[in-house]
């Protein structure tokens, strides 16, 4: 750290002025009890001397009055030079000596509620009123002072600064005004990018020239996606809306596979259907309305790829479901909350992790992912289309239960890793082909796969999340029993695939809109 | 905007305070002209005088010396009353006239420059003498009293305050002071975002409990990884550090596909190699020597994949390979850097996007995604592994040349997505099998693309990038021609694969190290 030396500095005046007044009485014994004089204003002010502690008003200490309904309190020289002021500059020592300041050794602000706030009101005005002006400034004066200054901008800081001074007699150490300040910049940073992003999106600047996210920790994570890499997950908001009940701690893979399983559950009709994922790509996705049927139909698409997978249920999982989980090796299991005799059953298996997501929303926030120092930001794919997007191209018209499978095979295919094939029939999927640079090759996973693992009677549809190139992929499905196909459309042999439905008696219906996924 | 009203606000008084002093000149005369009155501090002020205009200084308008260095000017009551003082409110105006307070109806700021600081130098000292807490705290103020008073935070946006000043005779309207007030604070929370990752860089906090991202926005997109998905692209830095020098804008796409060849590229061996790519998905790595070879042979592991793919080269190309590359239609071109007849050969395609990476580095810096409100971030798998780490398991010990592409294949497979099987010979690909829940599958895919389009008379090797959880993956590697296989290891039935190996006289390697990819 430069030149900075790892010094103790004794706290003789400390400047205290909060919104949240959690925890005060403790933290102000201890402040008096090591001698140290307090200045105050506003509220806390009052609250101090509520408490019955000795302090001085901050109007009083400069000498001017608080003014514009407290929007201008301690936005003065005496109070910044005294944080500002650097104890070991014999020039600082002489300007404060000339104007007759005092230096002020402890800051300990937190800011109006801004964040709470937003989630409590949509009246802009009581919003902008909760900018806080002064209490950033002087937490950044001290933040940047903090040889010499401690800061603290939480009442959960409290303890530790109690233990400080406790330990050391009334000063604080270099090591714990650093972490102070650093955590200090972290808090302003914050503070400024949810007022950032409140006004970019009331004004609906998606892309503003500087961006900012911010984002709360919500756990250290064992590891990333393998164990040499370092990793952790926030969220933007306090908690991430998913309840874990049982099971081991979650990690890196777990969570990527999680809001997979979860942009997909979201995606079906409410309190209805079952995707089974592995490696972040389902395997399995069924809509059919009994609960044990619909896993059962959603499992049969791959058993083998589902063997430590993770299953999401959009419903309450009853026990016959449960008994039936029991039978494989599931890495996670997620559900609109769990009948008390399906917990018991599941919660035998020590390992399995348990996780109710019947708060769980998907917000409509942009997306980013970055590597090295590029960031890509979208808007997720999640618009909702229906038979009125669609076009039907082919002579042959799709029957209801055709077409209610080619709307549900479209909309799973737009989750699965591009280039993706996906074969449903009654409800479910059937055959999914993903992750290939060829299409033609999606298409024959999908069908090796229903070839392998059913033996159906009813009505096969296929979707495809982009144009076929050629003829030759919906050749292949027809060939292998596909009788209704919807593509986006877009390729310059569109005449030559319609010619050809047309040939074979095969539903073509273009959807006009792609589903790529990376 | 709530009770907001869009009225018009004559600017009177305005303070200028800019570390940046780029074309002060002609909006001093626009100010002057409209009958503003100036005040300013420090070396704004000393600028302002020598430019020929008349102006207060701070510390004679508020009657209090500059103190500290500089450390406090305009920390004044007067100041912030002047601009945070609500011209409609009553008690607010009567707060001024009884301090003698007078109304700031413009600031023009621009903060210390903490950013280039950390580009120019280490010195820890130095830099945080950048941090600027006059000029935030001023900012802020106006920003959010921008119903009243106009901020200014970039000499960029001058001349949008002299073409509103010009156009409203001398006064700014709301929908002005509005839009400067969201790019101050966006200002304001970039810049503590910067500082705040600065203290926790030195500090090795990766994790902080408060995080805020920073980013530039590069460009906007037409769309996102779909049409109907809205985007742009955003940097930590100032550029992406690549250089687009021929063809068609970027597409989401593109940049997506990019970023993929050049983490694969900037792992190979210096100046070596040629990576191609396609829905961010290597389909064909090499690192042969001979520049036209290298492209060839990375083309030969799938040449129906790489249609409409991207290629890049990890070394300057030349003519000769130009003219190779005109023979396929690909989207990108990536190189570190081109001979002049090479450009002049690619340039032929109008659409050809040409890309120099040779001034691109991979930092290394965390990766995050997020999905609705979750963020999950990550240090980058980039970790070197060599033979040291390794473990030969097998009675039978790998050649050189073997040794040679089993390093080079596993290292491919870290950037191929989950679950990964590469097979390499004579340092290139030969068959890439991805994105297969099943790894069986994935051996099948890459075993599949090598019978297809090579005819190999060297010896194969194959790398996984996780175990295989039975011996039937390695099984029908083995029988497909692979001589030696590197996989991680830590299966139940490691064991039964090692005596498999021994059985078939095959080399086993374990990495000891995962590299899922998702």
């Amino acid at each position: 750290m430069g030149n900075y030396k790892n010094i103790m500095k004794k706290i003789k005046k400390a400047l205290i002025s909060v919104s949240d007044k959690k925890n005060l009485k403790g933290l102000l014994r201890i402040l008096i009890k090591h001698k140290v004089s307090l200045i105050s204003s506003g509220g806390t002010y009052k609250e101090i001397i509520r408490l019955k502690f000795k302090c001085l008003e901050v109007s009083e200490y400069t000498g001017s009055p608080e003014i514009l309904g407290g929007r201008v309190k301690t936005l003065h020289p005496k109070i910044h030079a005294g944080i500002l002021s650097k104890r070991n500059n014999r020039s600082h020592l002489k300007d404060l000596r000339n104007n007759n300041f005092e230096e002020i050794d402890l800051v300990i602000v937190n800011f109006y509620p801004f964040e709470k706030t937003l989630e409590q009101t949509n009246n802009h005005l009581k919003i902008i009123e909760n900018i806080d002006v002064g209490g950033p400034t002087m937490v950044r004066a001290a933040a940047k002072n903090y040889n010499d200054v401690a800061v603290i901008t939480s009442s959960e800081q409290y303890s530790e600064l109690i233990n400080e001074m406790e330990k050391h007699n009334g000063s604080t150490s270099f090591k714990f005004r650093e972490k102070m300040s650093l955590e200090a910049f972290s808090e302003t940073a914050y503070y400024d990018s949810v007022i950032s992003n409140y006004f970019n999106k009331i004004n609906k600047s998606a892309f503003p020239r500087k961006k900012t996210i911010y984002a709360n920790l919500i756990e250290k994570l064992r590891y990333g996606e393998n164990p040499h890499q370092k990793a952790a997950i926030y969220s933007k908001t306090q908690s991430l809306n998913i309840n874990q009940i049982h099971g081991k701690q979650l990690s890196y893979n777990n969570y990527n596979d999680i809001f997979s399983a979860l942009s997909i559950s979201k995606s079906l009709p409410k309190n209805l259907g079952t995707v089974i994922v592995k490696h972040a790509n389902p395997c399995g996705v069924s809509i059919i309305k009994d609960k044990l049927k619909s896993y059962q139909s959603a499992l049969a698409c791959d058993p083998i790829s589902a063997f430590g997978g993770i299953v999401s249920c959009n419903f309450k999982i009853n026990r016959k479901l449960a008994l039936e989980l029991n039978n494989l090796f599931l890495e996670v299991v997620i559900a609109n909350g769990f009948d008390s005799e399906a917990l018991k059953v599941l919660k035998r298996r020590k390992n399995l992790r348990l996780i109710d997501a019947k708060n769980f929303k998907m917000e409509n926030l942009l997306r980013f992912n970055s590597v090295s120092t590029s960031v890509l930001t979208q808007s997720e794919d999640r618009e909702k289309f229906t038979i009125k997007n669609f076009k039907i191209v082919s002579k042959k018209k799709p029957n209801k239960s055709q077409l209610k499978n080619l709307i549900f095979a479209f909309n799973v295919c737009r989750y699965v890793k591009s280039n993706a094939i996906v074969l449903a029939s009654q409800e479910a999927t059937v055959g999914i082909g993903s992750g290939q640079p060829s299409r033609l090759d999606s298409c024959q996973i999908a069908i090796d796969k229903m070839n392998k693992f059913q033996n159906l009677k009813d009505e096969i549809v296929a979707a495809s999340d982009a144009f076929f190139p050629f003829v030759d992929g919906i050749e292949k499905l027809v060939q292998s029993g596909v009788s209704a196909v919807i593509q986006p459309s877009g390729s310059i042999r569109d005449k030559e695939i319609i010619k050809f439905a047309n040939q074979t008696n095969t539903v073509l219906v273009f959807s006009k809109t792609r589903h790529f996924r990376h």
